[in-house]
């Protein structure tokens, strides 16, 4: 039989060529275990390359147990060589999550072409953002080299960056905080996921809210824990229907996701008093309410708690930019220390030079200033959509006075399909029924983002609306029943396509 | 009784300065519920503020429920107002971590100055880095806005990056991947932690090597894993001594951790075998080899496997800086929609600017000079130590051909005091009992990193050693009754200083 093996072409280590192109003929068993191979100047000439480089592939080759030579008889492909490739196509038993594993990818909303009229929720205006004072700030921490970057740094995160979220949270959201009390993460779902890993054990119930943020069920699923949906009302969370034995609550007390009201303080008292009763846990998201557009918002709910059962998380995703994958949360002190390992062990640290460049951004007051330029074409943005949506009979706009969506209760109409007939003719708007854990919420509505949006098509695209509504309708008898039936596991990855990139 | 408040000096928006004092009286219990509030005009005079500042934090607080209006009657602290703080100290029942949490955090190696001789293991030498390439990559990428960093990017890692981690892995270790093999990871530690998540259910035996990696142990037992030590010896791990049921094996067989020996062929065909008998995953920590003394390397275990068991783990911490916080991991398709589902869960995604300067460093081949530059040095530093070590009758060096760090045992003294003795004059070396997982290993050693060191001072620094073993010898007797026992959760402590930061 005759060696026919080909090296790849053009530069590169020719030994470590001839040694990949043999290592392969034989580990695919093209060549059989005890078949003599050429001799180096046959084989050389033949490849077109030099006799050493041969040689070379052959030595590392009986190096490493493929190949043996045997004074006076040559060079043979061993016995003892690799097991030969089975027949292609996948492993026999290949191996698959754990048992209970559901998780399965979302798409993301960096994916594909943006919509003509984009009502996505969770998209900040990447257009607003003062990109080269960042990149200034970063440059310059990369020539600072902040820290010795050969050494590990802290976990709780850089330190100039923790006191300036403390000071930060002071003048901006009234919250009273030390650097001490700030953990530093990869943005809300990391803080999530490091309060998750400490607190819950499989089986431990969760409560979040009906309708919510889904991508926080899915978190605290894939831990383990069984996670109940509690509906809200006006007033906010309905804290009498918590579940008896529930260990941790996740709330978005300041601008509720997706419904965007604020919880009353008399529904704020309720839940300190319960997790103080119950020994539960308090999680606030405190996602977007940098951007208000009232002079009175209610302070977090985290100024109020007295017994140390809230953890307050925030981020910059939202008020600075997703990209920069940084968050934070407020920890009581008997957490801390566990926190703090959890994300040791989890992923060691963030990225230093990011977290000093956003302490920098902070301080010198470059966050507040884009803060303010922001909510003001935001505040015009949520001015105009609601003034478009209150012109529409079949829409009822929730009111709301933060954030970046706002959402419409659907007098008529049926959500899903005016979402589909919409999604047609380029306008991106969301169902509400997506954000239900269990089965739609009682009432269809529609959700409206507008950070992603270009202002100038505001107008223009919510005008076909009433149209698509009137059509949904229509044709509802029969869509009804042409739509199949949709599965809620569907369901959580239609829907979880802006939601998922809330944090 | 008088109101007392003080609002904060200087600038700021006096309404809210006004409504933060009040509030506080209120919450702190300064002031009772009831009491009658003084007119606007007195106290705008008292504070030394316009009435209107008075009048809007008397509104504010009125619409948060802080405060009743009662026409004619003036304004009153409500009754509903929040409840009164405590007397100050911990809340009565302070949140816990969950049952079985028993992490704490690890000191970083970036904690304190660095020792003179610093032989720490885990640290790549950062004066050997390209810091402009590097700032002009990532300021390149900022500029560019990588992707639109206002919507939300792919929790499997930035294209290009994955692209390049394969063209990469074929010329650099000879593993044939593609993009779509490559999951991008906050380094190492987070790759394991996404194996773990996805693979593991608590009670699941994972087995390390002994002496081993403890950061990985620490991970895998917080995720509720029982982690098993199992020996190794000059050949790699004892695949025979491998526990009967096994979900996952965590090895380093290109550059044992600490020991340094390589994997032999037979054992790495035997624990394949034996993974494949077993359904077991094979987790394939590939940490530094790139760093090869040698013109023989074995290729990677995932190079052989041809049953789709081994996940093949690679950060840039060693090659690169730990400050990048990036890494990667090859995962088989049965697994790839749950890990990449892991990720999206856990944190999101990853730094997309930093992702797309590392496709760019590694494509225009400046990761490749960077190793060769950076190997040359490191060699340099391996064959001094080696050369130095060599001379100290005490010492016999493990026969080590790749990576940062060089392992000797101790024919007499002890180490730990040595260790001890050694860090009060200023030389940083590592007991090899803190690698051991279960009590301290067969024999006392030593471990040498050579990343962090200032090659000037390298034999200056080893010459110490002699004198110090046989201090340690001499007051051997004593030592062992003067030291207290050492708490295994102790040892963990202290020996993870630098081995906690590997990754």
């Amino acid at each position: 039989m005759d060696l026919v093996i080909e090296i790849e072409p053009g530069g590169g280590e020719k030994t470590a060529a001839v040694y990949r192109a043999l290592r392969a003929a034989i580990v695919d068993g093209r060549v059989p275990a005890g078949y003599r191979l050429p001799a180096t100047r046959v084989l050389a000439a033949d490849l077109g390359v030099s006799r050493g480089s041969v040689a070379g592939a052959y030595e590392r080759l009986v190096a490493e147990g493929y190949l043996t030579a045997r004074v006076g008889a040559g060079t043979f492909v061993a016995e003892a060589a690799p097991a030969r490739r089975r027949a292609a196509g996948p492993a026999p038993d290949p191996l698959r999550p754990r048992p209970g594993w559901s998780l399965t990818p979302l798409p993301t909303s960096g994916e594909g072409p943006a919509p003509r009229y984009d009502f996505r929720t969770g998209i900040p205006d990447a257009r607003l953002f003062p990109f080269d004072t960042w990149r200034r700030l970063v440059g310059a921490e990369l020539r600072l080299r902040a820290n010795n970057p050969g050494t590990y740094a802290e976990p709780s995160g850089h330190p100039a960056l923790r006191a300036a979220v403390a000071r930060y949270l002071g003048y901006a959201r009234s919250v009273r905080a030390t650097a001490g009390d700030v953990v530093v993460t990869n943005g809300t779902q990391h803080a999530l996921d490091l309060i998750g890993r400490v607190l819950l054990r499989p089986g431990d119930v969760v409560a979040v809210e009906e309708p919510g943020y889904p991508p926080a069920r899915r978190l605290f699923t894939s831990l383990g824990a069984r996670v109940v949906g509690v509906p809200v009302d006006e007033q906010g969370l309905v804290v009498s229907a918590l579940p008896a034995h529930c260990r941790l609550v996740y709330v978005t007390p300041s601008h509720q996701f997706p419904l965007g009201r604020v919880m009353s303080l008399a529904r704020r008292q309720e839940l300190l008093g319960w997790a103080r009763k119950r020994q539960a846990a308090i999680v606030e998201d405190d996602y977007d309410s940098e951007f208000r557009f009232s002079a009175r918002p209610l302070e977090p709910l985290c100024t109020l708690d007295r017994s140390g059962r809230v953890l307050y998380v925030g981020t910059f995703s939202k008020s600075m930019l997703p990209s920069l994958r940084t968050g934070f949360v407020l920890v009581p002190p008997g957490l801390r220390p566990a926190i703090v390992a959890a994300r040791q062990a989890g992923d060691g640290y963030g990225q230093v030079a990011v977290q000093a460049a956003l302490a920098r951004f902070i301080d010198d007051g470059q966050l507040a200033r884009h803060v303010r330029k922001a909510g003001r074409s935001y505040l015009d943005r949520h001015i105009r959509i609601v003034r478009e949506i209150g012109r529409i009979s079949a829409l009822d706009v929730i009111p709301s006075a933060a954030g970046l969506h706002v959402t419409a209760l659907l007098e008529r109409g049926d959500p899903a399909r005016i979402v589909m007939l919409a999604r047609r003719s380029g306008l991106e708007i969301e169902n509400l029924a997506d954000y239900a854990a269990e089965g739609p919420p009682s009432r269809p509505g529609l959700v409206f983002g507008y950070g992603a949006v270009d202002p100038d098509l505001i107008e223009e695209g919510l005008a076909r609306l009433p149209a698509l509504i009137e059509d949904s309708q229509r044709r509802d008898g029969q869509a009804q029943q042409r739509r199949p039936a949709v599965e809620p596991e569907q369901r959580d990855h239609r829907h979880e396509r802006e939601p998922g990139d809330h944090p």
